[in-house]
């Protein structure tokens, strides 16, 4: 593992920069937008996740003499754009979504601005960390909200990648889980660490009640014994028994395969006949939003979620794009510019957005103003009365703490909560359907000295 | 980013190794299988990919005094485990599938064999770096079986998590892709780096034709130029103008918006009218195996593939599972273990596998024996005529060399391509259908002194 950021990076965007030196247009002022053309089919909000993350790998973009030595030993670029590499720091602004906010197509997420050599570079990387991080979010978000208040805890690691299991964690939490399984996250991210043994512990010893016995011994009766390895019901009697064994009343047990719902009633009433009102159920086989609803009936404490938490439930990619909007011209004015092709539109400017919201504070639309400058847009959005939404995370190359820093994991998750809950019922419904508020485009340059090209 | 893996783990399997502690159990040998129950919905055969990450991340997992700090303030175990953890190395044997094998369901890919301690740990690390690539390898396989021989360029790193992309495309050329866009696996994996320009290049220049010429001049005539900013007839124009004026022919012309098939052919006539007969087309957006299926009959000389393939076309994870199938009893013998749930069967014991062939060559059956021994199960795919699949990787701890080198990457490309090309013509049909092969278990032990329990 490196520690810079620089490589995983798309080469095109290297020999861009090599061209643009060419031309002298490397350092024209620019303005690239990662935004959706769409939300994921049949999704009613995008949930923001991974600005933390965008952040720091801003910050660790830098070419060192390993990956200087790489690109020019494969010939990637020539030496005029290595020793650009060189040198090459962050030095522009970022503004965007804060981390948790729900967005909607055309929602501009991120906006960032600098000379097109020092934009153009970072494509790849903030996509690669949109992309993952805000289908997980969104995922997650559709089982809380599926999971009525019960916890919501991540144990996908398996599932996915190594390393995207630590981001998908942290992602989830922005979504509104409270707990991993995966370690790593627990350090990186501060998240409660959970998880106590699996069927091959049972399997290990020579019987259920000793491997009880000696995760009851080590963890504690207040610990969550696996139940089904052999017969649910046998596996529940004798769960009880030995936490009681040890002087306490057991704390959960966990099913992990059959008829959750079914299971769930009959293991309930069997606690609960033997006095353990105490101890809860959690459950954790294969669960999505939709099995999370449906066992909503059923006496459940607790899901434990993984694949389909960490591939997004169906969508392991938010379809975010990063795209030139705007960039300096040859007289040095800015232009809009938009590609024209009609099966990928784009809408070109810089852009200030806000959520218009109804006299009940209800989300009633998504207004995305384009405009000449952050100011203009801003005043248009307030003109309107709606809430903005865009915050400067990175300023002339400084990051802002605030956004990345160790409260920041936990504010996304409370902007989370605030943002889906100033949504139109309509929006928290999981079934498909159209994004829960519609977009509207303004542009308020569109008149004046801001052409389109 | 860390250089260890060993907090890419479940916190269960370090409460697993408290607990038997406890009951004395953590030094039992064990033998625990990687394998999947199906595959996933459809697909006629799984790729294995991974397999030298997984060699590599085997030596990687040991716990430094990070780790066992982090662990120690979390209270996630308490101080038996961790003067354990403190000196753990992986000190057992792992065998498995050579990697670009197909397999199917019940496929022993990995057998981890050590004491339950030190063994268990290595479950999430291994789980997610084999269902992770193995998901992109067989979507890559896929995609290139569509391609009959087309190259096939991998795109997808803004798609995915940004260390998910470097693994992806490791994967993908298992699965037969011969190239990447993102940089840090050109020089992780000596894979070749390709790339030219996007949309935002065109729209930096004040018009088309300068930010051609500009291209141009960096990258030579035989680059690739996006001709559909604008109109796609006057960009192949400019396009082919531009190279010409640099006293060459044009390498290439990129599509990547609109119907490709129409487009292929009308800007193949448009080239072959120009005199440009040596220019290629190639095409990017959105492919699948489908769309590269149909545009096989189009005019088209190579595919780039992005979202679709680092996500595993519809199927982001393998599915694959890491159990407990045999383990040192009371009284020191080895025993068979497996689950009872109906629902997620499994089957015990330590497994040696074969490929059954026909006269032909071709494969009829995967022959998966229990047995108690490797040897007593070599013999017995030996018997039954079977090309055998399981290779050593680590031994007592170390590592083979040979199938983690610089060389692994092309020879498990190569093992891909004559393990698919042994299979019967119904695998390699992209539409839904049964596994290409039965898989046919066998348990030569099953009468005498390894009994299941």
């Amino acid at each position: 593992m490196r520690t810079t950021t620089a490589l995983l990076t798309d080469m095109y965007e290297l020999t861009m920069i090599e061209a643009s030196l060419r031309s002298g247009t490397a350092q024209r002022r620019s303005v690239f937008e990662v935004f959706g053309r769409r939300l994921p089919a049949g999704r009613r909000y995008g949930v923001v996740a991974g600005i933390a993350r965008v952040i720091d790998a801003v910050e660790r973009f830098r070419f060192g003499s390993d990956e200087i030595d790489y690109l020019s030993s494969a010939g990637v670029v020539g030496d005029e754009t290595l020793d650009l590499l060189r040198e090459y720091r962050f030095r522009g602004s970022i503004s965007g979504y804060g981390e948790g906010e729900c967005f909607f197509p055309g929602s501009p997420i991120l906006t960032v601005e600098g000379t097109f050599a020092d934009a153009v570079v970072l494509e790849t990387v903030v996509l690669s960390i949109l992309n993952h991080d805000c289908a997980v979010a969104a995922a997650a978000s559709r089982m809380t909200t599926a999971a009525h208040g019960r916890p919501c805890l991540e144990m996908g690691a398996r599932r996915t990648h190594e390393q995207a299991a630590v981001a998908a964690a942290r992602a989830a939490v922005v979504g509104g889980f409270v707990g991993t399984s995966v370690l790593e996250a627990g350090r990186s991210y501060g998240i409660r660490a959970i998880g106590t043994a699996a069927h091959s512990f049972t399997l290990l010893h020579d019987d259920e009640e000793s491997a009880f016995a000696a995760q009851v011994a080590a963890l504690g009766p207040g610990t969550t014994l696996l139940v089904d390895t052999y017969d649910v019901t046998r596996g529940v009697e004798r769960a009880v028994a030995a936490a009681r064994a040890a002087g306490g009343e057991l704390g959960a047990v966990r099913l992990d395969s059959g008829d959750l719902v079914a299971q769930a009633f009959t293991v309930r009433e069997q606690l609960d006949a033997l006095g353990a009102t105490t101890t809860r159920i959690t459950v954790t086989s294969d669960l999505d939003e939709y099995a999370i609803a449906a066992l909503n009936a059923a006496p459940v404490d607790s899901y434990g979620v993984g694949t389909k938490l960490v591939t997004g439930s169906g969508h392991p990619t938010a379809e975010l794009v990063y795209k030139l909007v705007s960039r300096e011209g040859a007289d040095g004015r800015m232009q809009e510019v938009a590609k024209a092709s009609a099966s990928k539109m784009s809408v070109g400017g810089l852009k200030v957005a806000g959520r218009v919201l109804d006299a009940g504070g209800r989300a009633s639309e998504e207004l995305v103003v384009a405009c000449g400058t952050h100011d203009a847009g801003r005043a248009e959005v307030e003109r309107q009365g709606a809430r903005p939404l865009q915050l400067p995370l990175v300023r002339d190359g400084v990051p802002v703490e605030e956004h990345r820093g160790p409260d920041a994991l936990t504010a996304a998750a409370e902007r989370h909560l605030a943002s889906r809950a100033e949504l139109p019922y309509a929006a928290w419904r999981l079934s498909e359907g159209e994004p829960g508020i519609p977009t509207r485009h303004i542009d308020i340059e569109a008149d004046d000295d801001f052409p389109r090209i």
